[in-house]
């Protein structure tokens, strides 16, 4: 079903979520990600992505290591699906209760970034050519714990010396920082797309870094993710991308993409592909705790299928001649148009300062944003 | 009451709030700007900021502002105050209701550039030394009338033409952009202190644009003011701060310093005051709506008390032996030791990769939070 | 273009509003209430709401009241239009800034219930049968300004006078109270659908009492507005309603009717579908600050045409075999069954108790809830 | 440390919790129940409450859980502490994933019934005279798989269910419904304390049912706990409490008491020790996920005693000269007359009618809350 052209990815955690939640035991077995592999071809996707632990058990010996990933590299030329992006589990384990790259203790540091080093060395091996930071314990519940400006500080050096080792490797490897405010932890550090763009420029190797940011995190915090999505690709620091959907001011939800925010995934699917973004469609979200088996490929063909079913009413958008007046009478096109047309000289400057405006008539003009708005809500409803 | 070492100042509008909202009507008279100086300085504040409209009416012809401005001046030199900062509204009048820099139509966003232009030469005139740009229409309610990476390009440029106007005419002059996540617009650019940390890089001249953060913004948004002042205090990018408070995911709320949030008002207050942040504490609140004029200045009384009450408090948490040992418990300064000694080297690197964790134990170990917020909250409640 | 059988009302207000906002003056001129009828029946809508403040201006006198009433029925004869609500405006005035029913001062509190009386003269007189409170101004910002108990009492005791005067009359009036979380207070009182229908137990006249749910109202705390009017359906209680959108945790948006959310507006639109529910499609909405007129009727077809759109969508739900096929696999219609047959006897509850289950099985079974959800969706995108 | 008249209860779950979150493994072992209350009771806690599952894993032979019973019992006689409050787990086993008292199975349904008879057998063998409902499963994602109202009426049965049995058995025990908006599912039932308020005048035996109102659970949607549980004396029907901390609009936090929100909880408790409400002082919290054993004890300690701080500040309040003058500036205890001095009758509505008000007198005054505010503030922080 899935367009040759449009690549999508699913993580070997969210086709393996067994539905386990704060207040719930697992409600379904266990994911065998061989299977996975081959269930996924078969709906279409173009590939899988995971975290070290989603494949190899941690205290895997390095012979039980060698035959997991064999076994799953096989499955992977059987099926042709490619593994364009890895990552490293550091919040699951209690030694990163405190934090992992930002931890207090300086041996829980090293591990952390030992354990990426392996897991590196892992997606490299797999073919990942983007390699994923999440910083899910990096942050604090009682403020008084962490000193901040030190804790970016590690967290810089943290990323330092994972791009050090790249280039060592010579790997063709470039790192993605996702951001999320809150949950598992009070509060996070890099908690939107703009704290963790802003960061990257105090690096080390600041082009080896980019964002991968996640519907579900921006939008926890009631920001627009095509906002933030749009900012990211205007410093041209879109690397990756996690798809999913969430209800702002609740709990991480990580819900079929599309199944909330019906609108807000319209536009971000309209960015993506009038950018000609090349990237990944990765999906970073699960089935819903009822579901067996069945109803996690459902989710899975429901996730790709929405993405098509908006990437057509995108190039539907630009087609349609009301929708095109519309954008006119709003005066969408203008913004190209510079301000200053002569530059930042003060010749530039006094034209502008001198210039005679009309207020009045320029405060009364009408931008027709209803309709604007209406004509969208009915080209999405399929009503246009 | 204000000791002399702290700076505090208000803006003209904070005081000069009438106390209308989008449901009411005005509760206040209008208040004179010069009676606000001169009040404001019996109270012990050390400056008021403005807004080009608060001080001089939309339309005043030239010599009426000659007049105002100098009647101002005179309060100014009879009590001492100064205007260490100055900004232009750029969203009350209908004009810019589609935005000012950022605008579709060109002409408003150059006649937007004009009015900050002639702001910034009334705010020099007056000795201020920070200039604020709030984009408070820079926003949008329908996405698909606005083109978001050009309207990142219009704002860059807008902030560029500033600034170059600035170094044209030699000021002494630095540029504090200050983040709001919505209100009045359904999404506004630069949501976040992040957003606009990370926007800086792409200015024609970033070492003179900073960040103005207010506690209120990041706060609707349900993230941690005291993490992003942080933030921007580690990209050295601290030029100004508007102190007042708020509750989570609520409309802009713009109360008196402390009065909601006071744990978060604590450490915020212990930031500033450990890092010896040279800015001035400027307050960007109001009243409540059902306050006469004396209810007005009681709550700037407030709004500076509760300051140096945190102040006091911040320095007895340093010198507090139960709190000195809950911090080595959580090892806190541990986080100041590099996670790789040797640096960014294949060897440093290979060292912390093949050094032996025993995560049993690391893991294990418990770092005593809930002690140390615990005497944190008892020393906030004068228990300790 | 509404079809017959829809009522749709806008309040006067609503596309009356002038797009003043906190931070912004008015963007349109105002609008003659006999022009809003004219208009509004042409394009379709049954009738108009209104606040007594909303068409007779404050400090009229009587003959001048009069004389605008009779102008105003006029237009209503003319056009066929009605006024099916009429409310009061308890929040505008400086008067009622610490509270109306519930303000500490009992003059403000008598002259609430004065007020609120000579309006519902005037929403008789102009044929209302439905008498909408909102509390706008029942709250507070600091909690120790207001014995909260007693602040019950007193509005109940508000509500009991109106009633009263009601039976009193003998006119054929019902009550219907709008709840809201916040804003304009910090916090209000009755802040949810839940609360307002726990109040109206303890009223007493609770028969002609029932309640006014708004869609932006429950949103902005993120709670379900389907969720809330299936209960006060419940309790049959649903005597009118706020249609409009909103984001959740934001400033109170009073957005376009679908132009947020539209997974929930389809919900809210089937359910009063399903249920037969007979009230009116009530508007509370406004246009955004950026329309002139025109873009105000925009708003206005906009609101009417997306409720029609989804009303068939609703219809078409029903006969989908797919969606009918999925909602047997979810056991929807299962529920209608008693949990106990033989009711609440002790032999029926020992026949529960001693039952046999088979845990694991009922375990395992999926639902089908993505599958189910994502067919729901499509049917909304207009693709099945 | 707890004063003897204060009676502190703590949840088996809430110190036994091991820290497991959605994103991490447990990182405490098991606690054994005995231990909890020897060590609560050394603490000075008057109680422990638990749900069946604390106590008696799920499976136990009848024996066993005769055997584990008894022995818990010798620990409760050993150390004098009682079990005030019992509950159900209906929300972890994955029977339940799709719903207890209002899943769409009715197998399912009534075993959510026969599994909470059993356990309010084990209540009140343990001495429990509250039985605590929280419908941890009583919700959807996906709106179009649950008939509300049915699902209304299904939850009414199963409460109807249990109080017949608890007549039927002449137990001395009352219900308490706790409210949650959502997580674990994406909106749940009864979400506030005020539609929990509402619900139960549709049951059977109204008298037996009250609320269990979280903190936390009001606080995640931004509501105000102190208001709600206002509203629940008002109506009589706070049967129990769940003291905790929470910041809005984020994931179910569960903080230790006050760690949050401290002027919240300071409001809280002055309401709880003002209305001499009897029941007990219960937290539902626990330990953050970075503590061991030793942390989870200072943060029982904790919860304790910021509440006996709170309830001296509350004293104090009443005593402190300047807060009562303020309290009278605010007219705070004028709300205590009524608004019509002579009832609901005609002549008493006339009177109120043709009353002379001076609007605008009565719109001037100042009501001194920013002064009122900050004394309660300076009180909270121990500087008067």
């Amino acid at each position: 079903m899935p367009e040759a052209e449009v690549r999508f990815t699913f993580g070997l955690w969210t086709v393996g979520n067994r539905g386990r939640d704060p207040f719930g035991f697992e409600t379904r077995p266990s994911l065998d990600p061989v299977e996975a592999v081959h269930k996924l071809a078969e709906l279409g996707a173009y590939g899988v992505n995971l975290h070290d632990d989603d494949l190899i058990p941690p205290g895997s010996t390095a012979a039980e290591r060698d035959s997991i990933v064999a076994r799953f590299r096989d499955a992977l030329e059987q099926t042709g699906m490619r593994v364009p992006m890895a990552t490293t589990n550091l919040f699951s384990h209690p030694v990163f209760k405190e934090g992992a790259f930002t931890a207090n203790d300086p041996k829980v540091r090293r591990y952390a970034v030992a354990k990426t080093l392996d897991s590196i060395d892992l997606g490299v091996e797999l073919g990942a050519s983007v390699y994923v930071m999440w910083g899910g314990r990096e942050g604090v519940e009682c403020d008084a714990a962490k000193d901040l400006r030190a804790a970016l500080d590690r967290y810089a050096e943290g990323v330092n010396l994972c791009c050090a080792y790249v280039r060592d490797q010579g790997y063709d490897l470039r790192f993605a920082l996702e951001p999320k405010p809150n949950e598992p932890r009070g509060d996070m550090l890099l908690p939107t797309v703009g704290h963790a763009l802003a960061f990257i420029n105090e690096l080390a190797f600041p082009e080896m870094v980019g964002l991968n940011p996640e519907f579900a995190h921006e939008t926890m915090s009631g920001l627009s993710f095509t906002h933030a999505v749009a900012q990211a690709l205007w410093h041209d620091k879109l690397f990756h991308i996690d798809l999913n959907s969430q209800r702002p001011g609740k709990y991480d939800q990580d819900f079929r993409f599309g199944s909330e925010g019906l609108r807000d995934a319209f536009y971000l699917v309209k960015l993506l592909e009038d950018s000609n973004w090349p990237g990944m469609r990765h999906f970073d979200a699960h089935a819903y705790r009822v579901e067996d088996h069945e109803g996690v490929w459902d989710f899975a063909r429901g996730c790709m299928k929405t993405y098509l079913i908006l990437k057509e009413k995108a190039a539907r958008f630009h087609d349609d001649p009301d929708i095109g007046e519309a954008l006119e009478a709003a005066k969408v096109s203008a913004i190209a148009e510079p301000t200053s047309p002569n530059g930042l000289g003060s010749e530039a400057i006094a034209a502008i300062r001198y210039e005679q405006f009309d207020l009045e008539s320029l405060g009364a003009q009408g931008y027709g944003h209803e309709r604007l708005d209406q004509l969208v809500n009915e080209l999405l409803m399929g009503v246009r």
